[in-house]
């Protein structure tokens, strides 16, 4: 049996500082754990001059990451580079070379994680990656070990914390997007360039892999509907608290019959959803499937140490199977490779579920039943009206909840509004996840 | 590599029924993932001839478990008879023939655990129990796999469907525990002999569980503090809603320097702990851990269904692990058995934390005071005194809350209010756990 487990470390951004951190402070409960030590032979990265609070002279440091993928004495590669270009490339060379690969690159995953997958197997190789979605909730773990026989039904997620602390700066201090992104920044909780987060592609790629996992398929990225936040006012906030909603950036997986659901967009939820709970940075995730019901996961999605966490928790998991000699005893995808599936997305045109709509309308006889027309004429029936609020610039914010409607009715409805002389300014369209929803 | 895996089930009650019924439902999805068939080779009960909805024919049926353990074609024992008599005879004997072991015995576990434990990995065999604590939920799974790098520093849940849904009834309706106890009971959620769940023993067995796991120390069942919801009114849970608190009965476990506290008792929590709304028959766990800060775990705790997942999740796990001839890969307790410690349970007396009190005191000048008085010469001082409430019999109920208080002063100022003249019934006292409480 091995006397020790060789780690090689590529990139020391925040999450690679982490994980370099907690084998150090946290080595003697992973030797209490795993049975031998986890030693972290090299540490690669383009600028090893900046100070990260650690003490690193006792690791070999390397500004070439090939040098440690092609190290015969390495057994475990952990990928924190990021991004698609060179990441992909080592960590290709890392399983060809036979070694085992931790990432948390969920951009990576979510676009070619099949081909990684397949690479991965041919190769006999594991290719652990809880770190890509939740931080450090277990969803890959649940997914690929604990539900194994459940069929899953739908998940749901909150999954990007810069998301979710923007939208409850707005419905805590009632400010605005800009407002809110600005506290996100100055508080480390948005990059200089928030347009992956705040426009839902991050959270759209964790929906990829959850998607492809839950129901043990290949996904294709480009399928995904993706609708970020930064439409969402403070009026819409309080509109929905006066239905009993929570507005949040929801990742949403459901199973049909031969195609699957996968969207990420604004959406209210009732606020006795745990979901509707789940503030500030924090992450969740909802897993319905047939055996359990709902089970939810919460805690950090994001951050060095979480993050850390569940790299740490792959990091043993492989030097389990090293030290067994039973590597790739997990399918990467829980499913085995000749029974995943190609099932197609269905494109939102065709989705069906509830939708709020925010109109500013004229405050004159005869608007009303000028828009709700429209609506009926696209066969989109009105559940409820409200009409109460402040006027700006001569018109009223007109609220309409409908019932159960399907999206492309709804999209040449809203096009035909959107024009009308009555309304000033685009109208707005949240759809409603509510299970308990009264028709 | 094996072709199949052998099954043989002992005990075809709720969960049982449960097991054999998604091994039949979903034997589909399960080949697809472990890439051989689960064959549910025996059942063994006492009484094969009631009807559980299932087509039995095709399987061996007999009473005699032994004929189970004793078969050398079985692979796995999947024990779901309960209880810590035969069904500890039978795991002995299966881990003595070379078999692994499922079980969901939380009383057996909690009291003969260790020793179960060892013989175990005597004989280099898997023994499983996820469905142990927290039905679906893959508490076990998180602490001896994903959050294996972290100390974990406490853990607080609610792990007794029975019991949340009387305290959620209470709150609910107004009601008292008795006639919550009727609805449970008649609602198929509470036994015709409730002591186990309402008194705070089955949440004491898999607080046991957990503590033994989450620490890697042996404990002894008997050092838990044990105090059930038969004394909850629903006059403490509405001044406990006025403080901004509910009440749940709580399983905590608290890592001290060398020591760690385990007991069992109804606690008030914020409104903003999620575990706050977690209501009716639910689950769930916070695992607080010096990484990750926060996870929690939320979902059915109980329930054919939901506890059969676990159960399933277990023997793919020990499935997987026998493809790869790699029994034993996890340590059953998470640490590596010569890494488990004896840390001794902090006594109940020994605690701090604050607390909630409500007297019957006599509507009359001075009595606050000679309450207080006694509670202040014990060293006890209080933050807020609520005297306003319903006369009852000459008396009104007088609620205080305490800043830090340690236990036995507690106990003891009560011993001596207790007996006050102007006192009538038995002082309340319920600890809050609030990590924000205002000093």
């Amino acid at each position: 049996m091995k006397k020790s487990i060789q780690i090689g470390l590529l990139g020391l951004g925040t999450v690679g500082t982490g994980v370099a951190r907690m084998l150090m402070e946290n080595m003697e409960i992973l030797v209490a754990r795993v049975g031998v030590p986890l030693k972290l032979k090299y540490i690669a990265d383009i600028d090893l001059e900046r100070d990260r609070g650690l003490q690193l002279d006792e690791f070999l440091l390397t500004s070439n990451a090939f040098e440690v993928v092609d190290d015969p004495e390495v057994d475990i590669v952990v990928e924190m580079i990021g991004g698609e270009g060179i990441a992909r490339t080592l960590i290709l060379k890392a399983l060809e070379n036979g070694k085992q690969v931790v990432t948390a690159n969920k951009a990576l995953l979510a676009k070619h994680g099949n081909q990684l997958f397949k690479n991965a197997m041919d190769n006999g190789a594991d290719l652990a990656y809880e770190a890509s979605v939740g931080g450090c909730m277990p969803i890959i773990k649940t997914l690929r070990e604990s539900l194994v026989g459940n069929r899953i039904q739908s998940m749901t997620g909150i999954l990007n914390g810069t998301c979710n602390y923007i939208l409850s700066k707005i419905t805590d201090e009632g400010i605005e997007f800009d407002a809110a992104l600005a506290k996100a920044k100055a508080n480390g909780y948005a990059e200089a360039d928030p347009t992956l987060d705040v426009e839902g592609f991050d959270t759209a790629h964790k929906l990829a892999i959850l998607t492809s996992l839950g129901y043990g398929m290949e996904i294709n990225f480009d399928d995904i509907y993706i609708e970020g936040i930064s439409k969402i006012t403070p009026l819409d906030i309080a509109f929905a608290g006066q239905f009993g909603y929570r507005i949040k950036l929801l990742a949403i997986t459901k199973a049909g019959d031969n195609t699957v659901e996968a969207r990420v967009h604004p959406a209210m939820i009732p606020f006795d959803n745990l979901l509707s709970n789940v503030n500030s940075t924090l992450n969740a995730i909802t897993v319905t499937a047939d055996a359990v019901g709902d089970i939810l996961l919460y805690g950090h999605g994001a951050g060095m140490m979480p993050t850390a966490s569940a790299v740490i928790g792959d990091i043993v998991d492989i030097a389990r199977n090293l030290l067994m000699n039973a590597n790739g005893r997990v399918p990467l995808m829980s499913y085995q490779m000749d029974h995943v599936k190609q099932v197609p997305v269905t494109p939102i045109r065709d989705i069906t579920t509830h939708y709020y709509f925010r109109f500013f309308a004229q405050d004159k006889p005869g608007v009303l039943s000028t828009i709700s027309g429209v609506l009926g004429q696209h066969g989109i029936s009105i559940k409820s009206v409200n009409q109460k609020g402040r006027k700006t610039e001569g018109s009223v914010p007109v609220v309409m909840l409908s019932h159960l409607a399907k999206e492309e009715d709804v999209q040449n409805a809203l096009a035909e509004i959107r024009v009308l002389d009555v309304v000033s300014r685009a109208p707005m369209l949240i759809r409603i996840e509510d299970d308990n929803y009264e028709e």
